[in-house]
Protein backbone atom coordinates (compact mmCIF):
# COMPACT_ATOMS: atom_id res chain seq x y z
CA UNK A 1 0.00 0.00 0.00
CA UNK A 2 1.68 2.95 -0.96
CA UNK A 3 2.74 6.47 1.26
CA UNK A 4 0.67 9.23 1.19
CA UNK A 5 2.35 12.23 -0.08
CA UNK A 6 0.88 14.50 2.52
CA UNK A 7 1.11 18.22 0.43
CA UNK A 8 -0.38 20.03 3.68
CA UNK A 9 1.99 18.71 6.29
CA UNK A 10 4.71 19.28 3.76
CA UNK A 11 3.50 22.94 2.73
CA UNK A 12 3.76 23.62 6.89
CA UNK A 13 7.35 22.51 6.27
CA UNK A 14 7.82 25.02 3.72
CA UNK A 15 5.95 27.75 6.17
CA UNK A 16 8.75 27.25 8.79
CA UNK A 17 11.54 27.69 6.83
CA UNK A 18 10.15 30.27 4.81
CA UNK A 19 9.44 32.24 8.10
CA UNK A 20 12.68 32.46 8.79
CA UNK A 21 13.92 33.57 5.83
CA UNK A 22 11.50 36.36 5.85
CA UNK A 23 12.20 37.33 9.18
CA UNK A 24 16.17 37.86 8.14
CA UNK A 25 14.76 39.99 5.16
CA UNK A 26 12.62 42.01 7.55
CA UNK A 27 15.51 42.20 9.99
CA UNK A 28 17.31 44.21 6.89
CA UNK A 29 14.67 46.35 6.38
CA UNK A 30 13.13 44.33 3.39
CA UNK A 31 9.60 42.99 3.50
CA UNK A 32 8.73 40.55 0.79
CA UNK A 33 5.45 42.09 -0.29
CA UNK A 34 3.27 39.98 -3.25
CA UNK A 35 0.52 41.46 -5.14
CA UNK A 36 -2.86 39.40 -6.62
CA UNK A 37 -4.90 40.77 -8.98
CA UNK A 38 -8.19 38.61 -9.53
CA UNK A 39 -11.39 38.82 -11.42
CA UNK A 40 -14.25 39.67 -8.98
CA UNK A 41 -16.58 37.81 -10.91
CA UNK A 42 -15.07 34.56 -10.38
CA UNK A 43 -15.75 32.76 -6.86
CA UNK A 44 -13.40 29.67 -7.40
CA UNK A 45 -10.33 31.66 -8.42
CA UNK A 46 -11.08 34.50 -5.86
CA UNK A 47 -10.68 31.36 -3.39
CA UNK A 48 -7.63 30.34 -4.65
CA UNK A 49 -5.82 33.47 -4.02
CA UNK A 50 -7.46 33.98 -0.54
CA UNK A 51 -5.64 30.45 -0.44
CA UNK A 52 -2.32 31.63 -1.39
CA UNK A 53 -2.96 35.31 0.96
CA UNK A 54 -3.24 33.43 3.82
CA UNK A 55 -0.41 30.84 3.31
CA UNK A 56 1.95 34.25 2.75
CA UNK A 57 1.09 36.23 5.48
CA UNK A 58 1.52 33.06 8.08
CA UNK A 59 5.46 33.07 5.98
CA UNK A 60 5.42 36.77 7.23
CA UNK A 61 5.18 38.11 3.89
CA UNK A 62 2.74 41.11 2.89
CA UNK A 63 0.26 39.50 0.47
CA UNK A 64 -2.38 41.85 -1.14
CA UNK A 65 -5.56 40.98 -2.97
CA UNK A 66 -7.03 43.45 -5.65
CA UNK A 67 -9.89 42.64 -7.52
CA UNK A 68 -10.05 43.91 -11.27
CA UNK A 69 -14.12 43.87 -12.61
CA UNK A 70 -14.09 42.36 -16.35
CA UNK A 71 -16.59 44.89 -17.44
CA UNK A 72 -13.73 47.39 -17.48
CA UNK A 73 -11.97 44.66 -20.10
CA UNK A 74 -7.87 44.20 -20.38
CA UNK A 75 -6.61 47.58 -20.75
CA UNK A 76 -7.57 48.39 -16.88
CA UNK A 77 -5.30 45.10 -15.74
CA UNK A 78 -2.71 45.80 -18.07
CA UNK A 79 -2.54 49.31 -15.93
CA UNK A 80 -2.68 47.38 -13.01
CA UNK A 81 0.60 45.88 -13.81
CA UNK A 82 2.10 48.47 -15.21
CA UNK A 83 1.79 50.41 -11.94
CA UNK A 84 2.99 47.04 -9.69
CA UNK A 85 5.58 46.94 -12.19
CA UNK A 86 6.65 50.57 -11.25
CA UNK A 87 6.43 50.09 -7.63
CA UNK A 88 9.85 49.06 -5.79
CA UNK A 89 8.14 47.79 -2.72
CA UNK A 90 6.36 44.97 -4.72
CA UNK A 91 8.05 42.18 -5.21
CA UNK A 92 6.21 39.71 -6.81
CA UNK A 93 2.92 39.71 -9.23
CA UNK A 94 0.17 37.04 -9.40
CA UNK A 95 -2.64 37.21 -12.20
CA UNK A 96 -4.74 34.54 -11.28
CA UNK A 97 -6.03 32.38 -14.37
CA UNK A 98 -7.86 31.88 -15.86
CA UNK A 99 -9.30 35.27 -17.12
CA UNK A 100 -12.40 36.42 -18.24
CA UNK A 101 -13.59 34.11 -21.57
CA UNK A 102 -11.68 35.44 -24.78
CA UNK A 103 -8.80 37.76 -22.96
CA UNK A 104 -5.73 36.72 -23.99
CA UNK A 105 -3.38 34.94 -21.35
CA UNK A 106 -0.31 34.99 -23.14
CA UNK A 107 -0.45 38.40 -23.95
CA UNK A 108 -1.15 39.74 -20.38
CA UNK A 109 1.21 37.61 -18.70
CA UNK A 110 3.55 39.18 -21.43
CA UNK A 111 3.04 42.50 -19.69
CA UNK A 112 4.50 41.05 -16.30
CA UNK A 113 7.85 42.77 -15.48
CA UNK A 114 9.60 39.37 -15.94
CA UNK A 115 11.45 39.50 -12.42
CA UNK A 116 8.52 39.96 -10.68
CA UNK A 117 6.52 37.10 -12.25
CA UNK A 118 5.98 35.01 -9.22
CA UNK A 119 4.33 32.07 -11.35
CA UNK A 120 6.82 31.95 -13.64
CA UNK A 121 4.64 32.55 -16.78
CA UNK A 122 6.10 35.45 -18.51
CA UNK A 123 7.53 34.32 -22.04
CA UNK A 124 10.60 35.23 -21.32
CA UNK A 125 10.72 33.08 -17.96
CA UNK A 126 8.99 30.09 -19.71
CA UNK A 127 12.12 30.60 -22.52
CA UNK A 128 14.79 30.35 -19.85
CA UNK A 129 13.49 26.88 -18.96
CA UNK A 130 14.37 25.60 -22.16
CA UNK A 131 18.09 27.43 -21.06
CA UNK A 132 17.73 24.87 -17.92
CA UNK A 133 17.92 28.36 -15.53
CA UNK A 134 14.75 29.54 -14.97
CA UNK A 135 14.09 32.43 -12.37
CA UNK A 136 11.82 30.81 -10.78
CA UNK A 137 9.72 27.33 -11.58
CA UNK A 138 6.30 27.48 -12.20
CA UNK A 139 4.47 27.19 -8.79
CA UNK A 140 2.95 23.67 -9.41
CA UNK A 141 6.13 22.31 -11.02
CA UNK A 142 8.03 23.36 -8.16
CA UNK A 143 5.68 22.39 -5.38
CA UNK A 144 5.66 18.67 -7.01
CA UNK A 145 9.67 19.22 -6.83
CA UNK A 146 9.83 20.32 -3.71
CA UNK A 147 7.34 17.06 -2.17
CA UNK A 148 9.48 14.97 -3.95
CA UNK A 149 12.41 16.93 -2.58
CA UNK A 150 11.34 16.51 1.32
CA UNK A 151 10.44 12.47 0.96
CA UNK A 152 14.04 11.88 -0.55
CA UNK A 153 11.97 10.72 -3.46
CA UNK A 154 15.01 10.84 -6.84
CA UNK A 155 13.86 11.89 -10.45
CA UNK A 156 17.67 11.17 -11.89
CA UNK A 157 17.32 8.67 -14.40
CA UNK A 158 13.80 7.89 -13.70
CA UNK A 159 11.26 8.03 -15.98
CA UNK A 160 8.31 10.23 -16.06
CA UNK A 161 4.87 9.78 -17.85
CA UNK A 162 3.34 13.42 -17.42
CA UNK A 163 0.14 13.92 -18.69
CA UNK A 164 -1.43 17.29 -19.89
CA UNK A 165 0.85 20.04 -21.87
CA UNK A 166 -1.22 23.00 -21.08
CA UNK A 167 1.52 25.62 -20.74
CA UNK A 168 0.34 26.65 -16.71
CA UNK A 169 0.92 23.14 -15.97
CA UNK A 170 1.61 20.16 -17.84
CA UNK A 171 4.27 21.79 -19.46
CA UNK A 172 6.49 23.05 -17.06
CA UNK A 173 6.19 20.07 -15.07
CA UNK A 174 7.35 18.10 -18.09
CA UNK A 175 10.40 20.87 -18.33
CA UNK A 176 11.30 19.94 -14.33
CA UNK A 177 11.34 16.70 -14.75
CA UNK A 178 13.54 16.78 -17.96
CA UNK A 179 15.54 19.54 -16.47
CA UNK A 180 16.26 17.49 -13.16
CA UNK A 181 17.64 14.33 -15.01
CA UNK A 182 14.32 11.99 -16.23
CA UNK A 183 13.35 10.57 -19.18
CA UNK A 184 9.66 12.44 -19.67
CA UNK A 185 6.96 10.92 -22.21
CA UNK A 186 4.54 13.79 -22.65
CA UNK A 187 1.37 12.24 -22.95
CA UNK A 188 -1.80 14.39 -23.99
CA UNK A 189 -5.25 14.88 -25.82
CA UNK A 190 -3.98 13.22 -28.95
CA UNK A 191 -2.11 10.14 -27.58
CA UNK A 192 -3.95 7.05 -28.62
CA UNK A 193 -3.24 4.81 -25.70
CA UNK A 194 -1.40 6.86 -22.71
CA UNK A 195 -2.11 3.66 -20.32
CA UNK A 196 1.20 2.01 -22.83
CA UNK A 197 3.08 4.63 -21.61
CA UNK A 198 2.15 4.92 -17.76
CA UNK A 199 2.60 1.66 -17.30
CA UNK A 200 6.50 1.80 -17.98
CA UNK A 201 7.10 5.01 -15.67
CA UNK A 202 8.89 5.37 -12.81
CA UNK A 203 7.15 8.23 -11.94
CA UNK A 204 3.12 9.25 -12.98
CA UNK A 205 2.05 13.15 -13.05
CA UNK A 206 -1.68 13.82 -14.02
CA UNK A 207 -2.41 17.50 -15.45
CA UNK A 208 -5.57 16.77 -17.12
CA UNK A 209 -8.11 17.03 -15.50
CA UNK A 210 -10.36 13.93 -16.47
CA UNK A 211 -10.96 12.22 -13.64
CA UNK A 212 -10.44 8.49 -13.69
CA UNK A 213 -8.03 8.70 -16.51
CA UNK A 214 -5.65 7.03 -15.04
CA UNK A 215 -7.31 3.55 -13.76
CA UNK A 216 -5.70 1.42 -10.83
CA UNK A 217 -4.14 -1.04 -12.86
CA UNK A 218 -2.58 1.24 -14.96
CA UNK A 219 0.34 2.42 -12.34
CA UNK A 220 3.13 -0.08 -12.81
CA UNK A 221 4.01 -1.70 -9.08
CA UNK A 222 6.41 0.67 -7.35
CA UNK A 223 5.60 3.89 -9.01
CA UNK A 224 5.85 7.33 -7.30
CA UNK A 225 2.04 8.90 -8.51
CA UNK A 226 1.58 12.22 -8.75
CA UNK A 227 -2.38 13.42 -8.79
CA UNK A 228 -2.12 16.87 -10.31
CA UNK A 229 -5.85 16.73 -11.61
CA UNK A 230 -8.76 17.77 -9.38
CA UNK A 231 -12.38 17.96 -10.69
CA UNK A 232 -15.23 18.90 -8.72
CA UNK A 233 -18.16 16.52 -8.93
CA UNK A 234 -21.37 15.50 -7.46
CA UNK A 235 -19.32 12.92 -5.04
CA UNK A 236 -16.27 15.78 -3.97
CA UNK A 237 -13.37 16.97 -5.50
CA UNK A 238 -11.85 13.87 -7.68
CA UNK A 239 -8.34 13.37 -9.17
CA UNK A 240 -7.26 11.93 -12.20
CA UNK A 241 -5.81 8.70 -10.68
CA UNK A 242 -8.01 6.03 -9.41
CA UNK A 243 -7.62 6.02 -5.56
CA UNK A 244 -7.06 1.72 -6.24
CA UNK A 245 -3.63 2.68 -7.68
CA UNK A 246 -2.52 3.01 -4.26
CA UNK A 247 -2.76 -0.73 -3.66
CA UNK A 248 0.15 -0.67 -6.68
CA UNK A 249 1.64 2.57 -5.87
CA UNK A 250 4.85 3.28 -3.56
CA UNK A 251 3.63 6.80 -3.10
CA UNK A 252 0.47 8.51 -4.10
CA UNK A 253 -0.72 12.01 -3.74
CA UNK A 254 -4.38 12.39 -1.87
CA UNK A 255 -6.45 15.28 -3.71
CA UNK A 256 -7.24 17.12 -1.76
CA UNK A 257 -4.45 17.73 0.55
CA UNK A 258 -1.61 16.62 -2.04
CA UNK A 259 -0.03 18.82 -4.92
CA UNK A 260 -2.88 21.64 -4.82
CA UNK A 261 -1.00 22.88 -0.82
CA UNK A 262 2.22 22.95 -2.31
CA UNK A 263 1.61 25.23 -5.50
CA UNK A 264 -0.18 27.73 -2.99
CA UNK A 265 2.87 27.41 -1.08
CA UNK A 266 5.35 27.77 -3.91
CA UNK A 267 3.74 31.28 -4.14
CA UNK A 268 5.06 32.70 -1.27
CA UNK A 269 8.74 30.95 -1.88
CA UNK A 270 8.52 32.03 -4.86
CA UNK A 271 7.73 35.55 -3.99
CA UNK A 272 11.02 35.31 -1.48
CA UNK A 273 13.07 34.05 -4.24
CA UNK A 274 12.21 37.00 -6.67
CA UNK A 275 12.66 39.53 -3.43
CA UNK A 276 16.02 38.24 -2.65
CA UNK A 277 17.04 38.11 -6.40
CA UNK A 278 15.89 42.10 -7.26
CA UNK A 279 16.82 43.27 -3.73
CA UNK A 280 19.96 41.40 -2.68
CA UNK A 281 18.78 39.33 -0.11
CA UNK B 1 14.28 -0.49 -47.47
CA UNK B 2 13.29 2.59 -46.53
CA UNK B 3 12.67 5.71 -48.86
CA UNK B 4 15.16 8.50 -48.66
CA UNK B 5 13.92 11.90 -46.52
CA UNK B 6 16.22 13.59 -49.34
CA UNK B 7 17.10 17.29 -47.84
CA UNK B 8 19.09 18.45 -50.78
CA UNK B 9 16.00 17.91 -52.97
CA UNK B 10 13.32 19.46 -50.40
CA UNK B 11 15.29 22.34 -50.05
CA UNK B 12 15.71 23.11 -53.89
CA UNK B 13 12.15 22.96 -53.63
CA UNK B 14 11.62 25.12 -50.53
CA UNK B 15 14.24 27.68 -52.72
CA UNK B 16 11.91 28.30 -55.80
CA UNK B 17 8.53 28.63 -53.38
CA UNK B 18 10.22 31.36 -51.12
CA UNK B 19 11.90 32.90 -54.57
CA UNK B 20 8.47 33.91 -55.50
CA UNK B 21 7.37 35.23 -51.96
CA UNK B 22 10.41 37.16 -52.23
CA UNK B 23 9.64 38.63 -55.70
CA UNK B 24 6.57 39.74 -54.56
CA UNK B 25 7.88 41.89 -51.77
CA UNK B 26 10.44 43.35 -53.56
CA UNK B 27 7.78 44.32 -56.21
CA UNK B 28 6.10 46.11 -53.47
CA UNK B 29 9.30 47.91 -52.24
CA UNK B 30 10.46 45.51 -49.61
CA UNK B 31 13.96 43.44 -49.82
CA UNK B 32 14.20 40.79 -47.05
CA UNK B 33 17.72 41.41 -45.35
CA UNK B 34 19.15 38.82 -43.06
CA UNK B 35 22.44 39.64 -41.23
CA UNK B 36 24.60 36.55 -39.66
CA UNK B 37 27.45 37.71 -37.08
CA UNK B 38 30.29 34.73 -36.90
CA UNK B 39 33.64 34.73 -35.22
CA UNK B 40 36.35 35.32 -37.66
CA UNK B 41 38.40 32.38 -36.06
CA UNK B 42 35.38 29.73 -36.36
CA UNK B 43 35.89 27.99 -39.58
CA UNK B 44 33.47 25.44 -38.94
CA UNK B 45 30.94 28.09 -38.27
CA UNK B 46 32.28 30.14 -41.48
CA UNK B 47 31.04 27.44 -43.86
CA UNK B 48 27.96 27.38 -42.18
CA UNK B 49 26.73 31.12 -42.64
CA UNK B 50 28.67 30.56 -45.99
CA UNK B 51 25.93 28.11 -46.75
CA UNK B 52 23.37 29.65 -45.06
CA UNK B 53 23.81 32.93 -47.32
CA UNK B 54 24.48 31.33 -50.75
CA UNK B 55 20.75 29.91 -50.24
CA UNK B 56 19.37 33.05 -48.80
CA UNK B 57 20.88 34.89 -51.61
CA UNK B 58 19.62 32.45 -53.89
CA UNK B 59 15.76 32.64 -52.69
CA UNK B 60 16.50 36.78 -53.79
CA UNK B 61 17.46 37.90 -50.00
CA UNK B 62 20.22 40.25 -49.29
CA UNK B 63 22.57 38.47 -47.01
CA UNK B 64 25.31 39.62 -45.12
CA UNK B 65 27.98 38.17 -43.47
CA UNK B 66 29.52 40.36 -40.49
CA UNK B 67 32.63 38.75 -38.80
CA UNK B 68 33.63 39.50 -35.39
CA UNK B 69 37.41 39.42 -33.44
CA UNK B 70 36.82 36.72 -30.40
CA UNK B 71 39.65 39.63 -28.85
CA UNK B 72 37.65 42.21 -28.58
CA UNK B 73 34.70 40.16 -25.92
CA UNK B 74 31.36 39.92 -26.30
CA UNK B 75 31.09 43.45 -25.25
CA UNK B 76 31.40 44.51 -28.97
CA UNK B 77 29.01 41.48 -30.21
CA UNK B 78 26.19 43.11 -28.25
CA UNK B 79 26.90 46.15 -29.63
CA UNK B 80 26.47 45.01 -33.36
CA UNK B 81 23.43 43.12 -32.25
CA UNK B 82 21.95 46.60 -30.88
CA UNK B 83 23.08 48.53 -34.07
CA UNK B 84 20.86 45.70 -36.07
CA UNK B 85 18.23 45.58 -34.17
CA UNK B 86 18.02 49.49 -34.80
CA UNK B 87 18.46 49.29 -38.51
CA UNK B 88 15.06 49.20 -40.05
CA UNK B 89 16.35 47.58 -43.50
CA UNK B 90 17.69 44.91 -41.44
CA UNK B 91 14.45 41.93 -41.04
CA UNK B 92 16.39 39.25 -39.59
CA UNK B 93 19.41 38.71 -37.26
CA UNK B 94 21.42 35.62 -36.77
CA UNK B 95 23.92 34.67 -34.33
CA UNK B 96 25.73 31.75 -35.20
CA UNK B 97 26.63 29.77 -32.93
CA UNK B 98 28.70 28.78 -30.96
CA UNK B 99 30.09 31.40 -29.24
CA UNK B 100 33.75 31.28 -28.01
CA UNK B 101 34.57 29.69 -25.21
CA UNK B 102 33.15 31.40 -21.99
CA UNK B 103 30.69 34.08 -23.40
CA UNK B 104 27.32 33.27 -22.42
CA UNK B 105 24.98 32.38 -25.15
CA UNK B 106 21.85 32.40 -23.22
CA UNK B 107 22.65 35.68 -22.69
CA UNK B 108 23.87 37.02 -25.71
CA UNK B 109 20.45 35.66 -27.53
CA UNK B 110 18.55 37.52 -25.55
CA UNK B 111 19.87 40.92 -26.70
CA UNK B 112 18.15 40.08 -29.93
CA UNK B 113 15.17 41.93 -30.68
CA UNK B 114 12.58 39.10 -30.82
CA UNK B 115 11.16 40.07 -33.53
CA UNK B 116 14.31 39.62 -36.00
CA UNK B 117 15.56 36.77 -34.08
CA UNK B 118 15.87 34.47 -37.11
CA UNK B 119 16.74 31.06 -35.40
CA UNK B 120 13.79 31.37 -32.48
CA UNK B 121 16.19 31.01 -29.53
CA UNK B 122 15.61 34.33 -27.69
CA UNK B 123 14.37 33.66 -24.59
CA UNK B 124 10.63 35.29 -25.28
CA UNK B 125 10.56 33.60 -28.35
CA UNK B 126 11.09 30.19 -26.53
CA UNK B 127 8.43 30.92 -24.54
CA UNK B 128 6.03 31.23 -27.02
CA UNK B 129 6.93 27.94 -27.79
CA UNK B 130 4.92 26.72 -24.76
CA UNK B 131 1.89 28.78 -25.71
CA UNK B 132 2.26 27.14 -28.77
CA UNK B 133 2.52 30.39 -30.83
CA UNK B 134 5.64 31.12 -31.64
CA UNK B 135 7.17 34.14 -34.16
CA UNK B 136 8.87 31.25 -36.13
CA UNK B 137 10.16 28.06 -35.35
CA UNK B 138 14.07 27.16 -34.28
CA UNK B 139 15.21 26.27 -38.10
CA UNK B 140 15.98 22.69 -37.52
CA UNK B 141 12.85 21.72 -35.98
CA UNK B 142 10.94 23.66 -38.66
CA UNK B 143 13.52 21.93 -41.18
CA UNK B 144 12.39 18.66 -40.08
CA UNK B 145 8.56 20.01 -39.83
CA UNK B 146 9.34 20.91 -43.18
CA UNK B 147 10.31 17.60 -44.78
CA UNK B 148 7.71 15.44 -43.46
CA UNK B 149 5.37 17.37 -44.79
CA UNK B 150 7.06 18.02 -48.32
CA UNK B 151 6.91 13.93 -47.99
CA UNK B 152 3.42 14.03 -46.66
CA UNK B 153 4.38 12.15 -43.33
CA UNK B 154 1.58 12.72 -40.62
CA UNK B 155 2.80 13.59 -37.23
CA UNK B 156 -0.12 13.92 -35.07
CA UNK B 157 -1.20 11.01 -32.82
CA UNK B 158 2.71 9.70 -33.53
CA UNK B 159 4.94 8.33 -30.76
CA UNK B 160 8.26 10.74 -31.50
CA UNK B 161 11.18 9.68 -29.27
CA UNK B 162 13.65 12.46 -29.73
CA UNK B 163 17.07 11.82 -28.47
CA UNK B 164 18.46 15.05 -26.86
CA UNK B 165 17.48 18.14 -24.92
CA UNK B 166 19.70 20.94 -26.28
CA UNK B 167 18.09 24.19 -25.89
CA UNK B 168 19.37 25.16 -29.69
CA UNK B 169 18.53 21.60 -31.42
CA UNK B 170 16.52 18.85 -29.20
CA UNK B 171 14.44 20.99 -27.16
CA UNK B 172 12.63 22.88 -30.16
CA UNK B 173 12.23 19.50 -32.09
CA UNK B 174 10.58 17.94 -29.03
CA UNK B 175 8.38 21.25 -28.58
CA UNK B 176 8.02 21.06 -32.46
CA UNK B 177 6.42 17.34 -32.85
CA UNK B 178 4.02 18.03 -29.07
CA UNK B 179 3.23 21.18 -30.88
CA UNK B 180 1.95 19.14 -34.05
CA UNK B 181 0.09 16.35 -31.92
CA UNK B 182 2.47 13.89 -31.30
CA UNK B 183 3.41 11.78 -28.26
CA UNK B 184 7.10 12.99 -27.60
CA UNK B 185 9.59 10.71 -25.70
CA UNK B 186 12.56 12.73 -24.82
CA UNK B 187 15.38 10.81 -24.23
CA UNK B 188 18.89 12.28 -23.39
CA UNK B 189 22.26 11.45 -21.45
CA UNK B 190 20.86 10.60 -18.10
CA UNK B 191 18.70 7.71 -20.02
CA UNK B 192 19.63 4.36 -18.76
CA UNK B 193 18.46 2.62 -21.98
CA UNK B 194 17.45 4.77 -24.80
CA UNK B 195 16.76 1.21 -27.08
CA UNK B 196 13.80 0.67 -24.86
CA UNK B 197 12.23 4.18 -26.26
CA UNK B 198 13.59 3.90 -29.57
CA UNK B 199 12.08 0.30 -30.44
CA UNK B 200 8.52 1.58 -29.35
CA UNK B 201 8.41 5.27 -31.79
CA UNK B 202 7.18 5.72 -34.96
CA UNK B 203 9.40 8.47 -35.28
CA UNK B 204 12.80 8.38 -33.93
CA UNK B 205 14.51 11.53 -34.09
CA UNK B 206 18.12 11.70 -32.89
CA UNK B 207 20.29 15.29 -31.99
CA UNK B 208 23.15 13.95 -29.97
CA UNK B 209 25.67 14.05 -31.87
CA UNK B 210 27.23 10.47 -31.21
CA UNK B 211 27.45 8.33 -34.14
CA UNK B 212 26.59 4.88 -33.67
CA UNK B 213 23.63 5.71 -30.86
CA UNK B 214 21.34 4.30 -32.48
CA UNK B 215 21.17 0.70 -33.46
CA UNK B 216 20.32 -0.76 -36.78
CA UNK B 217 17.83 -3.18 -34.63
CA UNK B 218 16.85 -0.33 -32.22
CA UNK B 219 14.10 1.18 -34.62
CA UNK B 220 10.78 -0.74 -35.30
CA UNK B 221 10.26 -1.79 -38.60
CA UNK B 222 8.16 0.87 -40.89
CA UNK B 223 9.72 3.87 -38.57
CA UNK B 224 10.53 7.10 -39.92
CA UNK B 225 13.85 8.35 -38.96
CA UNK B 226 15.49 11.15 -38.89
CA UNK B 227 18.90 11.93 -38.08
CA UNK B 228 20.19 15.44 -36.83
CA UNK B 229 23.29 14.38 -35.34
CA UNK B 230 26.55 14.61 -37.39
CA UNK B 231 30.07 13.89 -36.50
CA UNK B 232 33.32 14.47 -38.53
CA UNK B 233 35.09 11.30 -38.45
CA UNK B 234 38.06 9.98 -40.19
CA UNK B 235 35.88 8.22 -42.45
CA UNK B 236 33.61 10.58 -43.41
CA UNK B 237 30.65 12.86 -42.02
CA UNK B 238 28.51 10.21 -39.46
CA UNK B 239 25.12 10.28 -38.57
CA UNK B 240 24.03 8.85 -34.74
CA UNK B 241 22.06 6.13 -36.54
CA UNK B 242 23.60 3.07 -37.94
CA UNK B 243 22.53 3.43 -41.81
CA UNK B 244 21.41 -0.18 -41.23
CA UNK B 245 18.68 0.98 -39.73
CA UNK B 246 17.68 1.94 -43.35
CA UNK B 247 16.32 -1.80 -43.59
CA UNK B 248 13.76 -1.52 -41.34
CA UNK B 249 12.82 2.01 -41.28
CA UNK B 250 10.06 3.23 -44.10
CA UNK B 251 12.10 6.53 -44.14
CA UNK B 252 15.15 7.73 -43.62
CA UNK B 253 17.56 10.69 -43.68
CA UNK B 254 20.97 10.76 -45.36
CA UNK B 255 23.64 12.45 -43.59
CA UNK B 256 24.64 14.28 -45.02
CA UNK B 257 21.68 15.99 -47.41
CA UNK B 258 19.29 15.12 -45.06
CA UNK B 259 18.40 17.90 -42.12
CA UNK B 260 21.29 20.27 -42.58
CA UNK B 261 20.14 21.52 -46.08
CA UNK B 262 16.76 21.83 -44.31
CA UNK B 263 17.95 23.78 -41.27
CA UNK B 264 19.57 26.41 -43.76
CA UNK B 265 16.79 26.59 -45.83
CA UNK B 266 14.42 27.63 -42.87
CA UNK B 267 16.94 30.13 -42.21
CA UNK B 268 16.00 31.97 -45.14
CA UNK B 269 12.78 31.12 -45.19
CA UNK B 270 12.36 32.40 -41.12
CA UNK B 271 13.95 35.46 -42.23
CA UNK B 272 11.31 35.96 -45.02
CA UNK B 273 8.32 35.19 -42.43
CA UNK B 274 10.12 37.93 -40.20
CA UNK B 275 10.00 40.51 -42.74
CA UNK B 276 6.48 39.67 -43.70
CA UNK B 277 5.36 40.02 -39.95
CA UNK B 278 6.92 43.38 -39.27
CA UNK B 279 6.74 45.03 -42.46
CA UNK B 280 3.42 43.44 -43.13
CA UNK B 281 3.91 41.79 -46.18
Amino acid sequence: MAQRLDGRRAAERVQEALRRRVDQLVSRGIVPKLVMLVSEADEISLGHVRRKARFARGAGLVAEIRTFRPSEGPGALRSAIGRLNEDDEVDAILVQLPLPAGWDEGDMLSHLRPDKDVDGLHPQNLGRIAFGRPRVWPCTARGIGELLELHEIGVRGKVACVIGRSPLVGWPIAQWFMAHGATVIQCHRQTPSIATWTKQADIVVSAAGAPGLVGAEEVRPGAVVIDVGITYTEDGPRGDVDPGAAARASWITPVPGGVGPMTVAMVAQNAVDLCAMRRGG
